[in-house]
């Protein structure tokens, strides 16, 4: 039998990045490329004693079929804790339990988009978003970055461009991959600018709760006020992401449509997830968490920008996170960066080359995404020397 | 905002079904219209037992990000699970976890159609997969029953129309909702057309564990030489299918598109899920466990017929299913289907009409479904009870 494919399925390439993560199996490589958690930021005793309690409370209700729209004790406790600052949920606002955030990418460009219909993202974003909606027929049309942050006269072209968009893709907080943070004022910008062309933004917040420098700004979904923003929060980086569990947030209208949608995909999320969530987020000391997690996180970040400060080639250039995961490298434009990437890898630290994070992976870039989370202090110092050796020589 | 959905999601239309699972939050409402398997069918010592051992014994692997394809361990105990009386795993084949069966639908859909193309199925058929097609832009073609079985003749025309099909749809054994079964010869005839006219079969097999009458018949799969075939078998109806945890296998070249359109749907299944099963089908004597099941779905299902039988008028006529949860019920054609079902439910018995299971619902249908795995016993007879007066009067 010779199998056809559909078209969408041809669009996604079987990356570059997916020999570096083969190359991962080797032990002694030093990996920079994942975007784990740090496994010591996950509340293992709390997940162990909620699970406990709730399967010897009741099991049947762990075990049997849930609701597709998520457990209930699970999306009020989780509501309450994203809307905890107040402004997320707005009147007449549902939320949806979905399986990790990927899901969310999933079920939007399926209610929303037609195949062949346009979705507006940043350039580089998120791989794995990138493909979900290459996957489900979307064209991408990309804005790059200017000055650190989104180039707003190139994002009012996409979005005033034919055919229209179906929706804009952002990571306004720590983005992956390049550690950055949308600044409030162009928030209000890309909000007026979305309202303009009536074109709906998909706010993809997984960092959101990992900020450890500089103070909170509002999200776009705080920030709006006419139904614009359909708002996606994990689990994945402040509890655990093996349990895949997030949650998307929009207005009642949308979200009955992600159900339906939903209904089709997996049923529902799996309810041990939901319901040992529901336990922590009911009985933890969330800000004592959170406080730890921060800690982590900036700790294992300004030990990698020192030691970046202290062996990278000045000709070097990189972002300095407040939150998130990783930190984007810019390196001459003389530089191989597919021949650094290779080379860093045959010396046994791997990185992500920076354009697997395009719209189309061919176009040149002369950048690679690091991250501080997932190595070990050891590793990281000893990783960083490893490629700031490289930068003085290629 | 005004909000502009895909057409796909416009072919989902808010089903009549909606209203009667709406109507199940009435306590005193008897339901025969859901299928969830009995709650006393769970392994629930085993799986809390095995949930604390893997959490004591390593919570970072359950914790943490795992493989799109599956967790290793449970992928291997899976096949040989699945695998165990032969010839459903070939040469070539790979497997993959999926959340739930419903994914196999979503991943299977992705990677062989574009928009518009044709799934053909049978007519009736399971909803959710017909929804999950229709979601992901595909157009049914129903091929009706015939003397209890798909009709052969309708089956041919339908692969060999225009546009050709991408796959067929097949549930062989208790199918969902006729709870009959495909016979040996059937599925050679089935499997030779999908071999002349090179249509894939999707072959759905989350029932084939339960039969408790007859013998066993050869899964497509089984009976395949060619590489035509995707099987879905499903730990929902076995384990528990709040854990939404289901395998495809097929040949390694279409598995490995399903794992690129996984990792853009979910990333991955709940690991939890994946290992706590694992455990159990490595420890657990599976043999006694599925005989426990097949004893509680036989007393059910024989206890039904039992009580149709006295109380149902010889007008009605309905199939007698060997396994699965479901009982297809026809009324004579002078009874107006609809209002028979909503009468019902004014006298607090539920059932799903049967044109929720055509391609189309709004097609002529005399027919419902009825399910005994989730009833007790005296809901059974109670419930049996007051469809049967309604038969003898309507």
């Amino acid at each position: 039998m010779k199998y056809q494919f559909s078209r969408k399925m041809q669009n996604v390439k079987a990356s570059a990045i997916r020999e570096i993560f083969k190359a991962l199996a080797d032990k002694e490589i030093i990996s920079f490329a994942g975007g784990n958690p740090a496994a010591d930021a996950f509340p293992v005793d709390e997940i162990i004693k909620a699970s406990e309690e709730l399967l010897e409370d009741n099991p049947i209700s762990v075990l049997q079929y849930g609701l597709t729209e998520g457990d209930p004790f699970f999306l009020k406790k989780a509501a309450a804790f994203i809307n905890r600052k107040g402004g997320i949920i707005k009147e007449g606002d549902q939320i949806i339990t979905t399986t990790g955030s990927q899901q969310i990418m999933d079920l939007a460009s399926k209610v929303l988009c037609n195949e062949g219909d346009v979705v507006v993202v940043e350039e580089p974003s998120f791989l794995g978003s990138l493909n979900s909606f290459k996957e489900n027929g979307c064209q991408l049309r990309g804005v790059p970055y200017k000055d650190g942050e989104i180039d707003l006269a190139a994002l009012e072209l996409a979005l005033s461009s034919q055919p229209k968009p179906k929706f804009m893709y952002l990571i306004p907080n720590f983005q992956n991959p390049m550690g950055t943070t949308m600044s409030l004022d162009t928030r209000k910008k890309v909000l007026a600018l979305a309202k303009q062309y009536e074109v709906l933004i998909l706010e993809d917040d997984p960092y959101g709760e990992l900020r450890f420098e500089g103070e909170d700004i509002p999200s776009l979904k705080q920030l709006d006020e006419d139904g614009l923003v359909l708002y996606g929060a994990s689990f994945s980086k402040i509890m655990a992401p093996g349990m895949r569990v997030a949650c998307a947030i929009a207005n009642h209208e949308l979200i009955e449509k992600m159900v339906v949608a939903k209904q089709g995909a997996d049923v529902h999320t799996n309810l041990w997830a939901q319901k040992v969530i529901a336990r922590l987020l009911d009985s933890m000391d969330m800000d004592a968490h959170l406080e730890k997690l921060r800690k982590i996180y900036k700790e294992k970040c300004e030990l990698m920008l020192n030691e970046m400060e202290k062996h990278f080639s000045d000709q070097v250039t990189y972002t300095s996170p407040e939150g998130g995961m990783f930190i984007w490298v810019h390196l001459p434009s003389h530089v191989d960066t597919d021949a650094f990437v290779k080379e860093a890898l045959k010396r046994k630290v791997a990185v992500v080359p920076g354009a697997a994070f395009l719209t189309d992976d061919s176009q040149e870039c002369h950048a690679f995404r690091m991250n501080f989370s997932t190595p070990s202090r050891e590793d990281i110092i000893k990783g960083v020397k490893i490629l700031g050796d490289m930068t003085q020589t290629f």
